[in-house]
């Protein structure tokens, strides 16, 4: 049996382009005992994924040249030696880019196919869904009446946190990089003011604005100038936390800037670093939830679905573009029953 | 009636010096209903003092010109027209230097004689040992055989840090700023390792020889180069409690330096800071322990009392020498009773 697979052809200097990936196939054997053959339905781009493209250090180790990408995939289970799993099953997991696959089961979860589109799976029930639940519940820890401000708000994290936050009885300011983002984040998901970056002279007195009463609860994707301004605004026993630092996922030497311990120390805030792997015990709990707002229309959830899978590296760099609306996928199979 | 009061004359620019403090005699009236008349018998001296000296911002508000320091003070009720005391009762609270005060009782709290010596309210059982307790315990979380460094180690806080995480059963790396200091606190307050900053080229090659399995806890005094060499050492999940930082204090602009979030981030870190009131629900326990430990003889409590109320300035300003051997307190009179 035979598998596409897209590599990693050469780390790209900047901008990433169609000539960092490599398509090829290769004849797949097995599964063997206890493993088994999967097919891809679902597979995610992030972000993320362009700093595993570098080679320099970050919270998650590099991609290997010459391998394949991996990254979150719901697949469908076509044969299973292993005891866990059995045909039919719909499976989610960190999985490589590739049409069919032999895995050993290991950190593989098992996805209803009940509960929400499949595609779901891979972002709003995935690791973008469960990053905004577990940080801005678990670090964030926002009390009804209180000020949240996410930044990267439009982003697949970003929307969600604002629409929890907001579902906490929260005052939500959402900060992104384009008016049509802005209003996207105010008039369909409801964020109370939204803050566009790229067009405001003086982030801080925007942001003034838009917290009359201060910051309670920052949740952080960028850093840099824009979490300074926030740092200004901070009430006494605000919470932080640190879920991305996008500002300096190219920097080539530790980055320099504005020292927040001395703030931190003056208002007694707490700031946390998290990855959604740190609350893998919380996973239950969260997808419940998320489940649950979801059904009920208290959460929405947007998603731009790119057909093939041979376009899974023009899908991924058209998340540098800000051309997708909420969550990019692609979509690479039907599911076999239906 | 009349009281001694030590005014604060002029704002130090720099180290402070005698000319900034002006000794008064005034009339004192009461107390009224509900008011105590107090007589002083041991005020304390602290560093954290020096910034409130200064206009500048900090996490307390600056001390007013013209009006007395305040601080930390026992007093003995010489009168009470207040239900919640009766003559002869010991109190400890926030007081101005007055050899008599008139309070209404709000902020003191009372003081058992038979615990420890009267001065011990000043340090071990108050704000010092009570500030260690709470940012050791309650953010640090320090596990056994977890390395837990302490900067300012040689302080009044920094030795309590220390010895309290002995007892929790880590590894404790303490960095001050002598050698004498060094051996004060390895042999005898039973530190692993001690750093003198000063005598040390490189900070971080020395913390990493001190710190093989790399740093879980970091209860922060200091800031600035310290703290970065620290930073390079943490362990996923260490916890921070920044207690003070003393290298910005007398910075005129915002400090900039090494970003710390990215590397909260990468390591899923923990960073808090803190002022010892935030703790105030958890002093009972903490006093409770704190004195178990005394008697038990498992906390070594070292203090250095200066003579007489006029010399306050003089005691206070000996602390920026490094001349006292742990906690440095005035005493300004016996207690009436004994």
């Amino acid at each position: 049996m035979k598998t596409k697979r897209i590599l990693l052809k050469s780390r790209p200097k900047g901008m990433p382009d169609e000539s960092n990936f490599q398509l090829e196939e290769q004849e797949l054997k097995g599964p063997e005992n206890g493993e088994l053959l999967l097919k891809a339905l679902y597979i995610s781009v992030d972000p993320y994924m362009r700093g595993r493209m570098s080679d320099a250090k970050s919270y998650v180790p590099p991609y290997e040249l010459y391998k394949p990408i991996t990254g979150g995939v719901v697949a469908e289970v076509l044969e299973s030696r292993n005891d866990k799993y059995t045909t039919g099953d719909v499976v989610m997991g960190n999985l490589p880019w590739e049409t069919y696959n032999i895995s050993n089961g290991k950190g593989l979860t098992k996805v209803d196919p009940d509960v929400a589109p499949l595609s779901y799976h891979l972002g709003l029930l995935g690791m973008p869904g469960l990053t905004a639940y577990c940080g801005l519940l678990y670090i964030g820890d926002p009390k009804p009446g209180e000020t949240v401000v996410v930044s990267g708000a439009a982003g697949a994290v970003g929307t969600v946190v604002g629409q929890i936050a907001k579902l906490k009885g929260c005052r939500v300011v959402g900060i992104a990089g384009s008016d049509d983002k802005i209003d996207f984040l105010t008039k369909e998901l409801g964020f109370d003011e939204g803050i566009n970056y790229k067009a405001t002279d003086n982030i801080k007195e925007a942001l003034e604005h838009a917290c009359p009463d201060g910051v309670d609860v920052y949740f952080d994707n960028v850093g840099g100038p824009i979490s300074d301004a926030v740092y200004s605004l901070l009430n006494k026993f605000a919470r932080i936390a640190i879920c991305g630092q996008i500002a300096y996922y190219n920097a080539t030497s530790p980055p320099t800037g504005l020292r927040v311990e001395p703030i931190l120390l003056k208002k007694s805030c707490l700031m946390k670093g998290f990855i959604v792997s740190d609350y893998a015990d919380k996973f239950g709990d969260a997808a419940k939830d998320l489940v649950s707002w979801l059904r009920e229309g208290k959460l929405q959830y947007e998603e731009t679905i790119t057909d093939g899978f041979e376009n899974l590296p023009e899908a991924f760099l058209g998340l540098f573009k800000g051309e997708n609306t909420g969550k990019q996928l692609v979509k690479v199979a039907e599911p076999s029953k239906k």
